[in-house]
């Protein structure tokens, strides 16, 4: 894939934060002054061919994709937030995690009937947490124009459980990739 | 001020999160397209004469602010996060809330000895997250060029608390400014 050679900047921190789990950490992609610019880049040059007025990203290392793409196309951003976090007034929604589940909110005037938005993470596991902001968009009357995501991790199955979305990512590991 | 026109763009949220707090709602903000970019480009220019080579901003907020402002200076990113958020050795400082302590963590290998940062953060109030930050920036061996932020609360004494350093925020309130 084109920017596979980013791939190498993201530091792979075994058994964190348990045992088994390959964590892949961003934190030397955005250290790197060049790096940090080609990964905006790339993911802005992903979304090229998409129409959509907003990005949506779920706190916290989402923003960090989100705020420069809503910059340089001139759009509008809104964030997803844990509860008890936003000040006026929300919707939620639940979703599954490995042991129980979590919740998230958007504010209710968050996104405008017919705006087209794109959903932006850092990294896309199984899904849960898109999909849960996907249903708040659709509630709010938005339309999700795409879902981009920095890393994508394929063998845990987000591409499946966000059928028939569009989805993209910079980059991919499978679980044996150091 | 030069970038007052951004304040009516801003939330008041009267009474949150708790009774006598007027909450400064930042999505309204984030959400409007050309206010969001002109208040990035505001950021931006505030920071024209610093000469840096890194930011570091707290999760989740500062983030919003922090990614474009090392996208259009080409320059790094950090963050600093919660304790139990980081994967690889970390340093940390506590820092004091209303009622009891927080703790922030960085990456050991976060900074490099020399490097000159600007910490940018969404809101400044009584300083405390900002304090945390400097200290593990200079124990790291870094060299805080600049603390920006886009909403000071300048009547919580932030400055006070961060006296030496050099200080710049986009737009200001006073508690009784609806």
């Amino acid at each position: 894939m084109k920017f596979d050679y980013l791939k190498k900047y993201v530091r792979t921190e075994p058994d964190y934060p348990e045992k088994g789990v390959m964590y892949r950490d961003i934190t030397t992609v955005l250290k790197n002054r060049e790096i940090f610019k080609s990964t905006i880049d790339a993911m802005n040059e992903l979304l090229q061919d998409v129409d959509f007025d907003m990005v949506v990203s779920p706190d916290s290392r989402g923003h960090i994709f989100a705020s420069p793409i809503a910059y340089l196309n001139s759009v509008g951003m809104e964030i997803a937030r844990k509860p008890g976090k936003l000040p006026c007034e929300t919707i939620e929604e639940q979703y599954t995690l490995e042991y129980g589940t979590a919740t998230l909110q958007m504010h209710k005037d968050a996104i405008e009937k017919g705006q087209k938005v794109v959903i932006i993470d850092d990294l896309m596991a199984t899904g849960g947490t898109i999909q849960a902001i996907i249903k708040m968009i659709e509630r709010l009357g938005g339309e999700v124009a795409c879902v981009c995501c920095f890393i994508e991790l394929p063998e845990l199955n987000g591409r499946e459980a966000l059928k028939g979305y569009d989805v993209r990512s910079v980059i991919s590991f499978n679980e044996d990739e150091v």
